[in-house]
């Protein structure tokens, strides 16, 4: 299975166009302002100024996170991803100066990383569990992979990849050699993409070192601890080294544990190195975290890390709505694992997760707007428990501009800049429409030529036609994603309907494609009541509303405050409405439910003889999850409680 | 309105009696251990160690809290009261040695506190904030009252005396003193407590001093803090100064904030100076308060402290039942200013919370053998949340042996060796009979000897016989207490059925009485399904069970694990029945209920489109909340979720 470049693509799809005309030109320049520290208002991001020191440019010390490097390598991951879509040289310009003044501080053996050659050299690769280096050495290397697809310029690359030999000169398993791994993992899955390109065995053997090193007794993070007589943050909490995921040795783990981000960074690396390897071994460590998670420790919305301490997963079926974090970063990572699993499976399955992210956890994390971003992606707020409940202050009710620690928001840039790659894949033979995106597609199967249009206006209907352009014809597979959402289609070729079965959630249409052959799809759209599964406490007796892709979600602005005393039928029959002038456009949905009066009761008091509850009928309307906090800020909630 | 002296009393309660001997002969003798560092596998207390090194007596350094010496005081203060009780001269004796210790470490001017005799005293009174000298001594002089009135013996009381006029140079409006105050309050009711017994104005005048200077403007904490170029822990919260109940004059508070422990001790010291002094305006702010705590922060069983951030209230209506803080201190610190708010007004609305918290929310924090205490009285727990989730660590989910800060082992038991006293008081003109509790009383009312003898099964059976032993036939009034929970009671004088209204709760029988009088109440006990305000988010669609002044909870040892599935119907029977062999004999309550199955799910599952939940029959069972968790480690539940 191979991506299709962006390159190829003219993406023409009205909801995710007008993201990624935000992130070209709002959301890359303001970053790019702020890791200059231009912006008024917000603490400086100094990440473009330590290069600078670094390279003894100017005059200064490091500022900001340990990992401030990575901040500039996620920006130029995205410019890479927006300059395949729309070519700027302006940009570009920008762009190839950030790379000069990075390059301008690599050290002769190739280290670079800006707090270690400002603070002391000698100190570098000393610090793995805290100090994040491969991490951004990671980072790096995926920015220089994308801009080098999009510019074709090598100089970062090369820059990487020189980076990379010292490492490997460093770390492995022979004698003599450190023996470690990140602390943060992202390299591993890096490594990959870089192998990718180059086809250089040792930078898969690398990706394959960390991964197998992990978690090995005697723990080398547990040695480093004791050689720098420093501290080991979590040593009090439950899950202990499994925070960095290396309690234990990979292949022996089962169940995702510790920081969210870190762990799927790591099972992307894991599924990565599995597939270029064929380790079969690892893949199926892969499916039983891939089952752990999504089948005991995901939000509806995709969101996953449930708990604020640690930023991390708790225990299965544990799924608080109010105190969840569900970080913007990690239900990116997931997305990041879910593709490297479909591209070794082709399954549906991954892809049904993917978009379920995608279109809830992942793009709640950015203002339609493009100017504000969350970190933590609540299924439930209330804005004075966000303010005076110490448990809930991680729940923002307005997102944010900037953060100190700025991950969220470029990795926001460079998932929705790339989203098109995402959607169409292809194999020798076949040609893959995993997500439907409008676009204009001009790539190759097997070396046969195709041109498609898709046009749709998912996700709001899901109809979907694709029509075929290529002068030439030519034999091969077009395999569309049947949603898992989805219980009615029908999917047509040039107005006759096929009947095959789907494998896999696909169905494979094999023939012989020409000029002006057309493909409908209709995937029949209805509102769905969801449940959680029993064992999900915090779900028990409640209800979500989903349509197609999109979980819903009630807020103040619509339905007033007090949501919790909301209740609806399980029989509820919704009215849809496409509301051009809301939320940049949305589809709401509209329902007769009821809500608690305060009827038999007054403010003094507080306990009473039970009475049956006194409701009264209220019009609920419900917006797509993604699309809260956009207006005043005020609560909001996923689960509402269904009268049974 | 006077206290009953419990040298007055025979206490003859079957279930209270069990609590005073478990205090005087294991909870007092295993505190006197804990506090001379002889618990075997237990951290050391270094308390009465630091009296010594304090004194000269050995040598070493100060060790433990900087609040340590409080330890010894609150032990003295439950060794008075079981002295009262039940004289025991070994205790006796062994206590007078520990008073010993203590004096002997008393400087020339009266100072005492082992912290900063052992550090410094050139540091004395320059952390007031943060360093807890005057809490110490509030607890000292508390101590010093009961010991004098159990033994007559003056040696503390004249120590904390000389302490308190050493503080009273130092601290004052005068110009040149310090316009400070306690960052932990106690000082206030316990000088009130002493100006009682010394009715020394001074005493009363410096209470009022420490109340009226809490919270001015400039703050003396935020000087203090400046001063010290210390840290302000609390910059980032929400309450901020409000965590010491400082960050506004105390006349001005309307709501309880910060610390719940501190803001109970402070209330009920401006109650008390407020009944002392006839201030209305004070005793209106305490009204106020009263009725914020207990219309709107207050748990069914009588648990304040919402949040264990700052071991904290939050805000209004916010009640969560798995991350409530509820300690046991507040708890009883709750019943010191119901008691106090009480003896003025003579209503019968705080004795109702009163009596919620003693049976619920504080003698859930002792284990039924005296030996394990909880610090935290949740009303929902999950073990495997309690171990994984950080927002749930502080619940645990069985009782701990010491505590590093041992407050609540001992507040218990100063609590429950004088709730005698709480039970019973008077005025010039009537008896009072507040809660019941089987005694025989020997005392005098307005000068009128008064003999009674009071019978009863209570809490388990609402029938309450008094029968009156004194020689000599006087008037006066008896006034019983119409619990808050009760809706069918009969009362009867010499088995002649009394008709008046109770008035604020209470029916007044005033007449002349004489021996072998006998009045028979019966308070119907009846099984109550309770509901909480619809504003009470984390109740909504539950009840939770009561039966007299008892709530219930169902507890996995008798109900299996997963309680939230379970559901109960509105119009629920409950068949009661006492177990003599159950947790040292309790009355449980048994019904039908339901629970969720699994039926149409499987684990692999996380969610599905909305099915009808299935439910099966199951009986349930509950047992009193305050004796959960004296049995295996599990689940337990308070509020249910009901069928409506």
């Amino acid at each position: 299975m191979k991506l299709i470049s962006m390159k190829e693509m003219n993406m023409k799809d009205k909801f995710f166009n007008e993201y990624m005309q935000l992130i070209q030109n709002h959301v890359i320049p303001y970053q790019w302002e702020a890791l200059n520290d231009r912006i008024e208002g917000a603490e400086p991001s100094y990440a473009m100024q330590n290069f600078r020191v670094a390279s003894g440019k100017i005059p200064g010390k490091f500022m900001g996170m340990v990992f401030q490097d990575s901040d500039v390598y996620k920006w130029l991951e995205a410019v890479g991803y927006t300059l395949m879509l729309n070519p700027d040289s302006k940009l570009e310009q920008i762009a190839d100066g950030a790379i000069g003044d990075i390059c301008g501080a690599q050290q002769p053996d190739g280290y670079l990383n800006t707090y270690y050659i400002i603070n002391g050299l000698d100190k570098r690769f000393t610090n793995l569990k805290d100090n994040h280096e491969l991490y951004c050495l990671g980072h790096m290397t995926e920015a220089a992979v994308v801009y080098y697809q999009a510019t074709g310029k090598r100089e970062l690359m090369d820059a990487a990849i020189r980076y990379i030999d010292c490492v490997d000169s460093i770390f492995g398993p022979e004698p003599g050699k450190l023996h470690g791994y990140p602390g943060h993992e992202v390299i591993e899955m890096a490594l990959v993409r870089l192998y990718e390109v180059t086809k250089e065995k040792k930078h898969l053997a690398l990706a394959k070192y960390f991964i197998d090193e992990r978690g090995k007794q005697p723990l080398f993070f547990e040695e480093e601890t004791i050689r720098n007589q420093n501290n080991f943050h979590w040593k009090d909490s439950y899950f202990k080294y499994q925070y960095y995921q290396a309690g234990k040795e990979v292949r022996l783990q089962d169940k995702a544990e510790g920081h969210a981000v870190r762990a799927v960074y790591l099972y992307s690396g894991m599924a990565a190195v599995s597939k270029e390897t064929k380790d079969e071994e690892l893949f199926h460590v892969c499916e039983r975290l891939w089952d752990n998670i999504t089948k005991k420790q995901m939000y509806i919305t995709g969101a996953i890390g449930a708990s604020s301490y640690g930023e991390a997963f708790t225990f299965d079926y544990d799924l608080p709505n109010d105190t969840v974090y569900g970080e913007t970063c990690a239900a990116i990572g997931l997305i990041f694992f879910a593709r490297r699993m479909f591209e070794m499976t082709k399954d549906s399955k991954y892809m049904d997760v993917l978009e379920r992210i995608l279109f809830n956890g992942a793009i709640s994390g950015m203002s339609l707007d493009g100017t504000k971003f969350f970190y933590v992606n609540p299924l439930e707020v209330i804005p004075e428990a966000s303010e005076k409940d110490r448990n809930k202050n991680h729940v923002k009710v307005e997102r944010q501009k900037w953060f100190g620690c700025a991950c969220c928001p470029p990795n926001i840039a460079r998932l929705l800049s790339s989203i098109g790659s995402y959607a169409y894949t292809k194999t020798e033979d076949c040609f893959f429409m995993n997500l439907y995106i409008g676009s204009d597609i001009h790539t190759t199967v097997g070396g046969r030529e195709i041109g498609i249009k898709v046009r749709t206006d998912y996700p709001w209907d899901g109809k979907v036609i694709i029509s075929f352009s290529q002068e030439e014809e030519a034999e091969y597979g077009y395999a569309i994603r049947i949603p898992g959402w989805c219980k009615n289609y029908e999917i047509a070729v040039n107005g006759e309907r096929v009947g095959q079965e789907p494998v896999q959630g696909y169905v494979y249409l094999n023939r012989t494609w020409k000029k002006d052959d057309e493909i409908t799809c209709h995937f029949k759209m209805e509102v769905v009541l969801n449940q959680a599964n029993p064992k999900v406490r915090e779900d028990t007796g409640k209800a979500a509303v989903s349509r197609g892709p999109l979980v819903y979600c009630l807020e103040e602005a619509d339905n007033g405050a007090d949501l919790h005393r909301i209740r609806i039928r399980k029989d509820t029959v919704f009215t849809e409405q496409y509301e051009n002038n809301l939320l940049k456009g949305v589809v709401t949905l509209t329902c007769e439910g009821e809500k608690q009066t305060a009827a038999g009761w007054n403010d003094d008091t507080l306990y009473q003889p039970y009475q049956e509850p006194v409701y009264e009928k209220k019009t609920l309307k419900w917006i797509p999850y993604y699309s809260w906090a956009n207006r005043n800020p005020g609560e909001m909630l996923v689960w509402a409680r269904v009268d049974s």
